[in-house]
């Protein structure tokens, strides 16, 4: 049995709000399970120097997590004066994923931030991040499409993430904190609604892993995913 | 006529929704229309090294606004590696008003941080901060109440607060951003339940006003504060 | 009676002295009783960003303390990294001030930056800042109009502030330290020569007080200011 | 055929020598084909906050690159102020990495900091850290037993790194710096000297790949680490 | 001829005003010319961590410029966020030739710290704050002898600094700043009242000199320093 | 007898190895004894602003050390999030020493520089890095001469560095670190192959010296010069 009673191969509840906050291009507020993440999009007509003049597109993001989002209050990280390297990880990771899945030159030469703040953590906010990032993306992309300002879709294939781990010798699906604090285990599965792989990290703290338990896990996570897709979906329909 | 159309001395509708998000000892999602501040307080047995021993305790805030809380985004501060002035004033200001209706030595030797989170702003997230900082401040002390971790109530007088300019040459009470964006002047009142003044700061910007105009934004301010006392009641009762 | 023997609505001996240093456009050391700050004034040939074109002239400020100008020395902002948020609120507030008294269009696009650096502090010196930063300005401004750069006299009407407070239940005019530090209420006010009101600011500590105090400092600080700014006038004649 | 000539599954040229600088308890001079990483180890008979008093030690790493390491020379990060998020991700992985080959309790409440200073870089940077970094833990841990201060050996199973990736639609092994700018998909992949996974890092930057490339990859991986594991051990025999 | 018009061997005029300040255990305003350096001296019970516990005592200096001190105002070093290269190289030599000429354990184990502030610069600001920090520590030294905290004198030979440099050929003592700025090659030379030397700094900038060259600036500093050690005698008589 | 149990006027062996990395334009891994200072020069066709449109070159420098270069490991200057003062001082002495023996005219518009990093050391790096960074410098200038970038060599006469100090009252060349952290004088001679001056720092800590034992330090310095300039010619022939 799983600390949350799940099964093995259970999600957690999933529920994607769009136009939580009325500013940006697109939001969303994503709900998994008690971990909580506001999803905005931002356009800006200007891309990064390296591509400037390529006529390609940019998509990046931001992560934060608001102070009492956990357990224990953390440090806010304006006030430390940099973001930890934790954010770091996660927030290039979330805009290099969500890169995967759009066709940049469609987008042609303007650039989308999503900024992805946690406002309440139960393990799995950089996945959440992804998912509900990919759904304030869309929105965005959408108004670009309805105001004319492109013309074919720049969202080939939709992207979301879970993460899986190995609990007491179990493989299993959408760790939340505890699970995922006692996990020997864990890796992020990020996947496109095709299940194609985009982004595989498995990672051990302080022990091994072998290639069939490899294995359990991506299987896990090609039916979490899917799922997501289908929670995306419903969302921006 | 106003840009949002109240009258001059109508607030905007304000709710407060506690319990918004689930780790912290209190927590409330307030709406000033649409301003949306997130609050929460967190209780820690420690206090600054400058009141160690003295048997008093402390209360605290920290500000932070989202990126795409306003119109146009703005950088992250965690990003952009320090909190910029502003915010700095702002969270200052909040943590010295609550103080303002704290009996420190009843609170005893502990410190209650109030973070207040912008995820939405249209104006007065410093006032926002204050009115919705005092309900989660007030849901953590009485957690501490009901655990008998302290006797008496530390909570004397509620603190809120409105802001209120000179626009057009009018009075307004409860400034929305389009309002404030264009007033001369300005001016945030802070104020107990039994109308004491715990902080005025009236500010024109290029231009000067008159002892009248200043009675006036103080008459206004006392209307607003009293209504925003009734709020907090409520959702705290 | 007040710690410095001081009738309650007495000033401290206010002293300007003009040209102490010989690079800047303009500079003034003021004294308001132990307090001294020197006051420099640097015109540039450039706007911020944000009014660039405009055609209006920009008034900004920095302030800053020696180490040792207080009793115990404090850190030096440039060691520790940073400009604390104190420093950032004062200076904000000298810039604000300042430009409330400037005709930014009879000024031109330049920039004039007020430099406050107190060599010796005992309460007021924000105050001071204002009240000999204008004196500086008003020397840097003599030698745009007596270089023909600038036509009219881009400064309207002369702006000191003062200090007041509550101190044992009574007001008192122009807190020294031992008084302010021990003062339950203390303001900050920002007039005009012809006592229009520029920013006010008043602030409890731990407690709260009513509208008639209030007046009551707002009395005393008319009187301090109009004694300012005849001592800015004398100093500049 | 590879830009490099070599075979799909063919690795560069390994060569580590030992005791290249004389200080650090354990140094190595990795050479992957142009790839050179001098690791340093470190010991010290401190733990951080979080185990002290566990009786359990720690292995940590830090990562750096000279300036001109590159065919471009890059900033310094100290002179820049911080630590770019790449060299923060890299060198977490290495830490957790090497982590996963130590008995931590054997090893006894003592720290040991591995030190990766690349000199020159020719892609593989990362990897070549992990391999050379474990040559430089183990000398350091030998000197431990010597000197009898341990008593039994900590490091369990050797550990070693090597990427692969996708390169023109075919999987190749050990990707230099001109293979690794054009493919598409790469991976990190950090076993044991029994095969075992550690951590598995696979990413596609603006397209995806499929679970039987995902296995090629990882056949490709268990090939080169074994390779590596046998120039470890000849470099510390 | 120098542009100063002084002859090649002669000094500024020197003053020296103790006392400047109240607050300081010793305070001192140094003029060299149009050079006005402000230094200060604090007295703490506490020394560095490398020497707790030594017996000796601790001297130490921080310099700053006001940003307006030059002709052109520069930027302050609190607001860019630290310390320039500059600033960080001639408060490590105020300190190091300051501690010269004291017995440390006859000092105790407490710390002076010697703050010299540019007010106003015209040359040589680095040589002045030696002089005249050096009245600074001796009118702290003074107070802990007069108050028994101390009973031998630590100051054992006075300190004191001039620049000398080679001017269109010729060797000048006491650059001014546009002679320094013309000077191919400048020095700063630290001595003792009895002509003893502590720092001997010389440099050419894109050009060369000889040892003769390096002997004539030797003969130069020797005479303004016993010039200075005279004046700061009388300061402090 | 010195601690290394070499004569009083005795260098330690150098060695010079060339092309030691392969990106930068030179390359220089310079010995002397057990310091080891890996230089690089780095080629790029801009200036710094102050010289943009002057036709003139600059030569810069940037020096750092690896954590365990030392006997004790060291902070990582990127992860404390600055260069301390030392590091500052040292870069800034080695641009300024290099530069000297350039005819920046004959450089045309471009800036080398050199990065000196610093893999084990034992005294005396700062030297080392100028010697060592000449042969950089002439490595990458032969590059460019070479390539017909530059028609007239610009460097004129070589430069070269040794450290002198007073052990035990004796004058010593070339000290390492056990001399040097026991030396009560220390110095830094920079000379040029026939023998000029280019920088001579000469420092006491807590002690003095007197000009004859300057001058015999001195005489030490232009011994051990010649032949280090030997040994640069020898490696770049």
């Amino acid at each position: 049995m799983r600390p949350s009673g799940r099964k093995l191969d259970e999600m957690r509840a999933v529920s994607i709000e769009t136009g939580f906050t009325k500013h940006a291009e697109g939001s969303a507020l994503i709900k998994m399970g008690d971990t909580h993440v506001l999803c905005t999009a931002t356009i800006e007509d200007r891309v990064p120097p390296f591509i400037k003049g390529s006529g390609l597109g940019w998509v990046t993001a931001e992560y934060g997590m608001l102070p009492r989002a956990t357990n224990t209050r953390m440090r806010r990280e304006a006030a430390s004066g940099k973001q930890g390297g934790r954010t770091v990880e996660i927030q290039r990771l979330i805009g290099r994923s969500l890169r995967a899945g759009v066709d940049r030159s469609a987008l042609g030469e303007r650039q989308i931030t999503i900024d992805c703040d946690v406002l309440q953590a139960d393990g799995g906010t950089r996945c959440a991040s992804i998912t509900g990032g990919w759904v304030a993306l869309k929105l965005a992309v959408n108004k670009l499409l309805k105001a004319g300002d492109i013309i074919s879709d720049p969202l080939v294939d939709p992207v979301a993430a879970v993460s899986c781990g190995i609990y007491a010798g179990q493989p299993l699906l959408d760790l939340d904190y505890p699970e995922d604090s006692e996990a020997g285990v864990d890796g992020n599965f990020i996947l496109t609604g095709t299940s194609r792989l985009i982004e595989v990290q498995m990672s051990a703290e302080g022990q091994t892993f072998s290639r069939d338990q490899m294995n359990q896990l991506m299987d896990l996570a090609e039916k979490g995913v899917s799922e997501l897709v289908a929670a995306q979906k419903a969302a921006t329909a």
